[in-house]
């Protein structure tokens, strides 16, 4: 970029709002990758038609430019890899526009922090699910990108199931609206469904529509243990075709147990093949009772050496607490962390896991496990040492042949965090070239320039 | 097409399976529309290979190539306007492949009958929700291609919300896979998204992979009398707006009730202004109770006269004939019936319906509305003597008017039966240049031949 390319840029969004110097481009130089690819320009744009002045400005002169939320995505999908011009969104686009309570429906932009919606609809009794782990920093914008998922997931679906509309920017400048407020809407080709998971390769997002639901009044967890991940892993599949729908059903294995167990101290079963945490929801006591009746059973069928019920709030958070530091315990494995976000049909879980533990004896690698198994999903972790190269080769290696598996088993490379940059050498495995081609023909098609966010996804 | 290309096509299929003579070219030049558009062949594929070397031929050829199911849509979209090969795909590509009960899943081919699977499922305890009026013939490849929806909409969303993955055909061929049987994928573009309500423009679909639920164990109906539509509509979107959502919430106006009771002598109550028809279900007695309950409030709440609760099955059936015997009913008002699915978002049904009765005035047609409004999909259909031509172009008009003020209200044109021929001098109404344009960039990445499914969609 230019010196006059960056001065043209400050007369569509201020001085205040767009910045070469180094102190900014630091600060947008990285996400939850850890890798670090500088941009030669940050832009804070302030509406719709500042990111339409923008882009049309970036397509004229082919710079390539990146759309940003809050950075925390883990593929590397919001970094500037060709450097160019950041487009951070978080700073002024970052408004819940409306909550339409008649017709259950908040209209956002993609600035919004996913908590800072859930905790607005809350407020007035209704429910927004998608809650991916970053929902206290990731941005709504993001989530559509990405088409984020989280522990509700296996009720309540993933981030694409609550997009009703989007306002968009494309490359060329243009602003298009793609669905309605309504739950019908058949008219046109759906360009909201194509947007949704394209990580911002194909247009700027630039309003949300969501689809927002009745909060329910009730809920409750429990926690089964298991001798083995294969018992627990058949609990999850025969619960969740035995009629029921848990809000979540989430697992950690072995390994997991005894990080948490060693960080917090906490009187985890260190024992245990896996234990599995769980949670239902309802509006009247009686569903909650039989919901968690059904899920005991199957738990116990299926080898459950114990079932514990939360009974109030405070339990059920102890409870949880397993679950949400298996991320940050595991480190003690290792110091790089090579984590995927797998997923293959539920009633693939038991052999998955099994030949995840192969593949850790096989390379010697500690993987432990954990995830939304409601869903199919597991996060693997391949930890190993990051100050030795041939260390991290290895790791590198099982995560393939880990990927491989996955496909092989009907499964896909990820479930929730997108291909980005670190999948990117993987697509091949899971599509033909046929694919390929039709993603680079549908890449073409949107952005010609191929401007917007470039070199991800293996385009 | 040439005596040649007939030949080259019989060579694909066999000779038993491709046609040009006058009774198949007739059998095959209608839909729902009543229009007819005369193919010059049609081909009847038995496999996916043979879709995919039929599409690569008609693509070298440049021979228009229509694909279609039961030819029950509404728009025309199984019309072959331009000639060339209808792909009947009823006829061979109708089995089901598989219900893989443990995941919680359905394979299909295209020509399987809605209702086929419907039953193929619940035989199982398994239930796939979406109930388009046409579910006796209508096809799940035109349910895919059309996005239908159907009156359980309102609690369990429409045919897009049920599509895991899809196998299809490119025009040039290519055999693409999209989505997977997991809950969770994100790996590259949504492909399924883009070919969902695509109307057979971008792909021909082989193969779709649906998600069940597990059959919900009680279900039970209710009808409320109210004095107006207006309070039958605040009705509506106050319950759907109170935390309970009901399987379905359909309305009929009073013009619906009288020409339903004037036909069959149900005993109807043909003074109300509108009746509303509901139906909740759930797993536990408790469940209905709780939304039974809860909708009687909303209803006297919002004016009804009257709450009439089924008993039994037979109650249930009795408080849904007037619904389901609406459409054919309603012709004692005019032998030609423009029949349109609008949709708005909830809270504008009232002011929706208000506005429809000042376009029946200002253009003295007769204008009975029915519909879903659980979901604010309302069947408005303007009654004109088909013979007199100037009461035909009256009721274009009147049409035209209330697709106006659907747009005015944040509407769409269709909720359901897609745009195909007959709404296509519409789009411009609903969508701005810019989203014309990006519809036709995504057509031509598709088929840049344009051979499938041409002169639809105003394209």
């Amino acid at each position: 970029m230019t010196e006059q390319n960056i001065q043209d840029l400050r007369k569509i969004v201020g001085s205040e709002d767009c910045y070469d110097d180094k102190a900014h481009l630091s600060a947008y130089c990285y996400d939850a990758t850890k890798e670090r690819k500088y941009p030669e320009c940050v832009v804070f744009p302030h509406n719709e038609q500042e990111v339409s002045q923008i882009l049309k400005y970036c397509n004229t002169h082919k710079i390539p430019i990146v759309p940003r939320g809050a950075g925390s995505g883990f593929t590397g999908g919001a970094l500037a890899v060709n450097g160019g011009v950041v487009l951070a969104l978080e700073k002024h686009m970052n408004k819940i526009l409306e909550i339409d309570m008649e017709n259950m429906v908040a209209r956002v932009q993609p600035g919004v922090v996913n908590m800072q919606l859930q905790k607005a609809v809350e407020a007035v009794g209704l429910f927004y699910p998608p809650d991916p782990a970053s929902e206290h920093y990731s941005t709504l914008g993001g989530n559509v990108s990405e088409n984020a998922g989280g522990m509700r997931a296996a009720k309540y679906g993933i981030t694409k199931d609550f997009v009703m509309a989007l306002r968009a920017v494309l490359p060329n400048g243009d602003i298009i609206r793609a669905g309605k407020k309504t739950i019908k809407d058949v008219a046109g080709y759906n360009i909201a469904g194509i947007l949704i998971a394209s990580e911002g390769t194909l247009a700027v997002i630039t309003e949300i529509t969501l689809k927002l639901l009745s909060k329910p009044k009730y809920k409750q967890s429990a926690m089964g243990v298991f001798p083995s991940i294969q018992s627990a892993m058949n609990a999850v599949y025969k619960t969740m075709a035995s009629g029921i729908t848990p809000v979540a059903m989430e697992f950690l294995d072995n390994l997991s147990i005894r990080a948490v167990e060693e960080k917090f101290h906490k009187g985890l079963p260190i024992q245990a093949g896996a234990i599995l945490i769980t949670e239902v929801d309802g509006n009247l006591p009686e569903e909650i009772d039989f919901q968690m009746s059904k899920i005991k059973e199957k738990f116990y069928e299926n080898g459950a050496s114990d079932f514990i019920q939360a009974n109030n709030e405070q339990e059920a958070a102890n409870l949880w607490f397993a679950r949400k530091n298996a991320s940050p315990s595991i480190t003690i494995y290792g110091s790089k962390k090579l984590n995927e976000d797998i997923t293959v049909p539920r009633s693939k879980l038991p052999e998955l896991l099994e030949r995840i533990q192969e593949v850790s004896k096989k390379y010697s690698v500690v993987i432990p496990c954990f995830g939304h198994t409601g869903d199919g999903n597991v996060h693997t972790n391949v930890m190993v040492d990051g100050s030795k190269p041939e260390e991290v080769e290895k790791g590198h290696k099982a995560i393939e042949e880990i990927f491989k598996i996955t496909v092989e088993l009907g499964g896909t490379l990820s479930g929730e965090h997108g291909i980005g940059l670190s999948k990117a050498p993987f697509m091949e495995l899971a599509f033909t070239q046929e694919e390929m081609e039709l993603f680079r023909t549908i890449k073409k098609a949107f952005d010609p320039n191929n401007i917007l966010n470039p070199g991800k996804m293996a385009l």
